[in-house]
Order: structure tokens, then sequence, then C-alpha cells
């Protein structure tokens, strides 16, 4: 039964691909399906998706929204109404063609995302000011026909969710696309403990039809970026696409402001990304499934040990998310790599003379640290270690982020840090798609945001050398 | 502003159909789509359905269970491996052709339920008899091109669970399928007030490719059965057809014994046309997205009164799921209405003689019955009284499924109380599939079960007269 599993994951630094996608499948979080481009999420996956649809989902309520479900056809006419829209996602819709035996009269889009079957409906809904805002969410799967895909990262079919909202005023709205962009930033770094930039995308970059996109950008261990949410100001184009207008106030006939914002299961791959190491997952303890797995040291004295660690995982479990690996086909070291492979925070190792001194060992998953504690103080102890986990893992996170953003103002160095060391280059743009262009063509380099956080300074463009006062960060990209 | 909605609802007497789709619509649990047969789940309903996933999962999971997610499309060959299912199933299949602008090599039918792909999967993990059992449920969106359609009770898109376990043995495969079925039975009795009879389907009648299918049986006000969730036990025809094996203990490779069980949005349907009446939705308690509602009666102390209001719903919101309807632009009248519309189990009444008397007024949903109870007292109270309005709710359907299962044992007054007052008819059956078919030629009725509570007693079979000891069921439904 023995099975040296862990030295099958290839090294982070031989083949940080590889190893993304070794890592997933031993530790089962999603495994490859017979269908082009689609995957399996497996229990342990799905179990990470329904922490963050639980942690997400009250904080969506918490600002006011409610949850709804729209169809998941969308004929194809109604999906041409917005044309920037169409442009954007046409090329990637899956077409049903047939419904049992008999061809349609009009083809079906399976949904790419739900803007244009929601504001239909919303057209119908919305006649007052009185029913202003409007703020639905949808959690649901969605499909977008992707070239090349790797799990989570991107898959023909994904699951998200889809905030749309419509309001009374521009201001509104912009202030409601704000709001969430800060509530994922708020999730992410603190659930998920993912350090993010908070920023604007450029016109080139931004949602189609979408008249802003707010983003959060993460950084992956490779240096390369990946946007991890993102919020839309839609203006009023899809009001005007859709004729969602309402009776205001003042007796006028007025179209709507709309957002609308998602995040999707592509955040379990930056989980990966971010915290993962050579021996496997590391999760962070807000959001693992199991928080914490009791190993027995058998030793000779099998009986004694079972009964202890029995007791002491029904005295936990209604206190943190705890698993007793108890089955008898496998030796403690086995259980050890696999339950670190499976990035479970904390590990509790209890033998016979741990009993005799009543106390227990502590294992760490972040920094491998080991200690012992004593079995009364075992639960507080516990729940401030995975306090301290949490907070560990974003500061370790943070740092790596903070050292790979790196200020450039010369294009050769530019290009020589994206093939080199990548990260985050920060450097002045004059605002033309031109230049923008230029750089994702000579680098393969993407603009990522123009970042909130920065005092804006007067510099040049890192293309075309004009004076500037917009700062942005570019970065290769998943 | 004020406006006679309630009037509009066409009464439950005169169109029983009608009746149920103008309390949908009027509700706003649901709307009709731009999507042929496809419906909009809005935020009231699909708060139902947030609860009953709730309630259901947390069974699940205290019954072994865990979450997955597989793949939305399965290609054509995968769903073909299994003659009976594939036979059932293809007529009402969605087909994806096209993604982008390739037309695809093979047609992706839209899962109308997943047991192929996830027999697929299967095959790929399960090895040994430790790998057993396998206990994973899915919820999500599943399509069936149905011709005629209605909201939640038969839709081409459908929101569901589907639970799909894998075992070692047949006995195990048999106890997980009634065990599940018991959930089911528990769950919609206890929670939804929804009474049931639990049985065995015929053959004719039962999951295309199970062995046997399980089933619980509801009785709508118009007399109309409805399928409340089903349970299969597969035997091992998937198996074999999907070649999942395992090495046993005893060192033989067998294949597995499985089960699949759903239950889905159409229970929704089955609230609204069991507990509703001519005023609209009855919810009961235990799954009402909204338990009471504060109605303020402002008098002419409109400051008094709101404070008031407002006090007493700060105090109820973290204990009762509550709403406080202070809305300046109705009547309390409007208001009433409206509540009851939506079914919600109890109104709370509060005016300026109230307040002078330290005391508020309650109304009940289900009877209408209205008194008063002083503000000190308003907490328990209103606890109790929604236990005895969920027990209340469940004891009159129950009294209504008792009085309307008649037993028969003459064809002619059998299709006359079909005509006429329709309910449950319990007769003999021989168990050959052409008297079965011969009811369904001539009466409209479906044998819906054969029950398991019903001492088996000889009698003659309803058609053919042969003598036999099978109880059915039989009704016109859903």
């Amino acid at each position: 039964m023995e099975n040296d599993f862990v030295k099958e994951i290839t090294p982070k630094t031989e083949d940080f691909s590889q190893w993304y996608v070794d890592v997933i499948l031993k530790a089962e979080l999603a495994d490859y399906s017979p269908v082009r481009g689609c995957m399996v999420i497996r229990p342990y996956g799905y179990a990470l998706w329904e922490n963050i649809q639980q942690l997400l989902d009250d904080r969506f309520k918490a600002t006011g929204h409610k949850n709804a479900y729209f169809p998941l056809f969308i004929p194809e006419s109604l999906l041409q109404k917005e044309a920037e829209h169409v442009e954007g996602f046409a090329p990637e819709v899956a077409w049903v063609t047939h419904g049992g035996n008999e061809k349609l009269a009009e083809r079906l889009a399976v949904r790419p995302t739900s803007e244009t079957i929601i504001c239909n409906m919303y057209s119908k809904w919305i006649k007052s000011w009185r029913d202003l805002p409007v703020l639905i969410n949808q959690w649901c799967n969605v499909v977008r026909w992707e070239k090349s895909t790797k799990p989570f990262l991107r898959t023909a079919e994904f699951l998200w969710q889809e905030g749309h909202t419509a309001h009374r005023t521009k201001e509104d709205a912009e202030e409601e696309a704000l709001r969430m962009l800060e509530v994922y930033r708020d999730f992410v770094e603190t659930d998920l403990a993912l350090p993010v930039i908070k920023g604007e995308k450029s016109d080139n970059e931004k949602f189609a039809g979408a008249s802003k996109t707010y983003t959060i950008e993460a950084l992956m261990s490779d240096g390369r970026a990946l946007q991890a949410g993102t919020s839309h100001n839609l203006g009023q184009h899809f009001a005007k696409a859709y004729d969602i207008t309402f009776l205001d106030q003042d007796g006028q006939l007025k179209y709507v402001w709309q957002t609308s914002w998602g995040i999707t299961t592509r955040l379990i791959g930056a989980i990966v990304m971010v915290h993962g190491d050579d021996r496997g997952l590391k999760i962070p303890p807000t959001i693992a499934p199991i928080q914490a797995v009791i190993v027995p040291i058998f030793g000779r004295q099998t009986e004694l040990v079972l009964n202890k660690t029995n007791e002491i995982f029904t005295k936990l479990k209604s206190e943190v998310r705890i698993e007793l690996d108890d089955r008898d086909e496998y030796t403690p070291g086995w259980k050890f790599n696999e339950w670190e492979m499976r990035g479970v925070p904390v590990r509790i190792e209890i033998g016979p003379k741990d009993i005799q001194r009543q106390q227990v060992v502590l294992v760490r998953r972040d920094t491998g640290e080991k200690f012992t504690v004593s079995e009364s103080e075992l639960l507080p102890r516990l729940k401030t270690l995975l306090d301290e986990i949490q907070e560990n893992m974003f500061n370790q996170a943070k740092r790596f982020m903070r050292e790979n953003i790196r200020k450039v103002d010369n294009f050769d160095e530019f290009k020589q840090i994206i093939d080199t060391k990548r990260g985050f280059i920060k450097t002045h743009w004059c605002g033309n798609p031109g230049c923008e262009k230029y750089v994702k063509e000579e680098t393969g380099a993407t603009l990522r945001c123009i970042p909130f956080s920065e005092q804006s300074t007067l510099g040049r463009c890192i293309v075309c050398n004009k004076e500037s006062n917009i700062i942005a960060y570019f970065a290769k990209s998943y």
C-alpha cells in the first residue's frame, strides 16, 4: 500500500505549469473529464468552492443583494442587441441547435455571461424609481469555448457568480461598482490570503460593453498576474440596447445605470499557485475544508492511542473542521505526506509518549514548525494557531508581491524583466491604446490595471516617451 | 398607487391551472423568460430554493455525502453506452453542435441527468474495495426539451440535486437507495409540510436504466399526484456499461452496485399547489424566506409607531426571518393583501393603541386567526406560533390526502372517481404491465407507486380480475 506519490509532483522550479497540474490532480481538487476543455471538480475542490460561496454570499447579502436564477440559454437575437458585447463573446459561444430530434428555429447560446438575458427581464420588471436599485446576484455555470484550457484557470465550462444591478443615477452605479470591488478585495485578501492590486482596466482590456472595468490583480508565484475579480460600471449601454427605463420622481422617463461583477472558480487556481510548494497545496485556514488532521502514532499501543485520538477528535470537531485519520493500512509518514499534499494547515500527532505526558504535537503546514502543547490547552492554542497561519500566509504572499513590483522607466529594462523575473512592472503610460498594444506585441505583457493607490506623479510613457501622469501596472498574465 | 392585485388572481375553484400560474407570477416566485420553456426564478422564489438546499444539504452531509461538480456537456457516444438510459432520455436532449464558429466533431448533450458522465469518472477513480462506498451529490441545472411546460413543474431547464453512489454489495446499494428515500420523506414532510406516500415504481414507470425506482408521491389540492422525489437502485446496469470495477477483499474483480436520487425545483410548485389558497401562497414557516412581517398602523402618530416597530424589528431580527414594511406609499390594507399573497406565515400589526396597551396584534396566514399578545411575550409566542403553523399546515394537508385516498375494486367506479374527485385510487393490480397500460389509456391515471406501508392483502386486479396481493396507488399526475 505504501506509495511515494509525493515524489511524483514535478518540482515547482523545474516546471511550474506541470507542478500546478500535478498538485491539482494528486490533491484531488479536480480531474480531467471526457469532454474537451471541461474538468470535474472533485469533492475536496468543491468543498473549497462551497466555503468561497458561503463567505462571499454572506458579504453579498450584507450589502443588500439577493440571489436569483436566469436561464442557461440565450436566443441568438437577444445576445446580438448590444454590439460591443456580442463582438466580444460570439467567438467563444457554444450553440444549441437541436432539441430532441428537431432543429430549432433560432440557435441558443449557452450563456457566456448573463447581461443580455437579465437586461431583458429588467426591462420588464423596472417601471418606477421606487423599483430601484435592483440588486441581484446569480451563482451558476457559464461556458466559453476556449482554445487552450487548464484546470480552474481556463476551462470551457466554469462556475462563478455574477452580480447585476440597476440604479437610478450614474453616481449610484459608480458607487456600487466600487463597493463590490472592495467586497472582492476584502474577501480575497482576508479569507484567501491573496494580496491584490486594486485598479481600473484600460479601454482595451475592459469588459465588452462596459463603461469602466475595475479589477483586483493577484500575483502568482511564477511572477504572472491573475485577474482575481472584476466589477464593471456598465453605464447606460445595456439599458439603451435593452430598453430599461423608469419613471423618475420628476416625472421623466430615464434609462437606468447598471453594474455587473463576478468571481469564478479560477480563484481556486490562484490559491494553488500563490501558496503551494513542492510538497503540494497550502490552504489558508479560513477556507480550508479540513483545518486540522489528527494522525495517531500507534507505537505498540493501538487501543490506547485510538481511544485518546477519538476523545480529542470528539472534543474538537464542533469547534474546528477536523479529521481523524485512523486508517490502519498506511504508516504515519505516508499520512503526513498525504495531508501536506492536501494543504491541511495543522497536523496533530498523538503517540503513547504524548499521552503519558498529557500533550500533543502540532505541526504547521505553512512553516513546517513543530511543537508540543499540553492537552488541556489544545483547543485555544489551535484556534490562535489557525489565525497565525492565516496571517502568515497573507504576509508571505504580500512580501512576495511587494518584491515583485518593479518601477521601470526604460523599455529595454522592461523587456528584460518580463523575460526573466516577470512580476508587475510599474511604469508611466500616455493613455494611448497604440502604446499599450506595442508593449503587448513586443513583450507579451498586458496592462493589468491603473492602480488606485498610487500617487499620480509626472513621468514619461514607457513607449512613446510622452509626458504623462498615468501610472500603469503591466505583467504577463493567466 | 393603490391596486387591487389580489383580485387579479383567478379563484382556485374556477381554474386551478390559471390560479397556479397567477400565484407564481404575482407573488414573484418566477417569471416567463424569452427562452422557450425556460423560466426565471425571481429572488423570492430563489430564497425558497436556498432554504430547501440548505436543509437538504445538511441531511446529505449528515449521512456522509460530499458535493462535487461534473461537466454540463456529455459527448453523444458516452450517453449511448447504457441502452435503456439513452432510449429514455434521447428524445428530450438539447444538443450543442457548434463551438464559436466551428462545427464540433461530436455532438454534446446538455445533461438531462448525469449518470453517464459520473460513471465514466467512477470507472477511473474506483480501484479497490477501500475506495467504496463513493457517496457524491451534485447541485446543478439540467435540461430536458419538454413539449409543454409550466413554471416549476415542467420546464426545459430546471435546478436539482442528483446523488450518485457506488457500493461494494447489492445490499449496501439497496440500503442506500432506501435511506435517501427516507431522507426525502423526512425533509418533505417535516420542512415543506407536504405529506407523501412512500413506495416503489412499477417497471413501466421506473427510471431509464434502474433496477428499482423508489418514490415519494404527494397529492396536490386539485387531486393530482406529484412525484416529489425519487431514489433509484441502479443495480449493476451502469457499472457494466461503463466498466466500473473494483478489487474486492477476496482478490476478485467485481462490478460496483450503484444508486442515484434526486429532487428538483418542482417541489416549489408542490408547496404552491398543496398549501395555497385564493389569497395566494402559504409558505410553511421552516422554509419561509420571511417568517413574519411587521406592518405599522400609523394612525396619526407616524413617529411613535415607526420608533416602536423599529425597536421590535431590531429585537426580533436575529431570532426569526422578519421584515418591517414601513413603506409610506401603501395603506395597511394593501400591505396585508401583499404579504398574504406572498404567503408570509405571521403578520404583526402595531398601531398607537397597541403601543399604549404594550401589545401587538398577530395574524396567522394559515387560519386567518387574529389575536393580541403583550409585547414582552412576543418573541416566545412568535416562536411557538411558527411551530404551530408548521404543524397545522402539515395536518391539514395530511387530512386532505387521507380523505382523497379511495379504495376501489370496480373499474367503472375507478373511471368515475378519476374523472370527478381524482385523488389516489388504491386498488389491486396483478403486476402485468398490460393492465397498467390499459388503466392509463382508459382513464389517464398512472400507477404512482406500490406503497410500502400497506399490508398486503389478497384481492383482484382492477383490470383483469386475476387474484393478486399487490396493492397499487393510481392517480392523474403532474
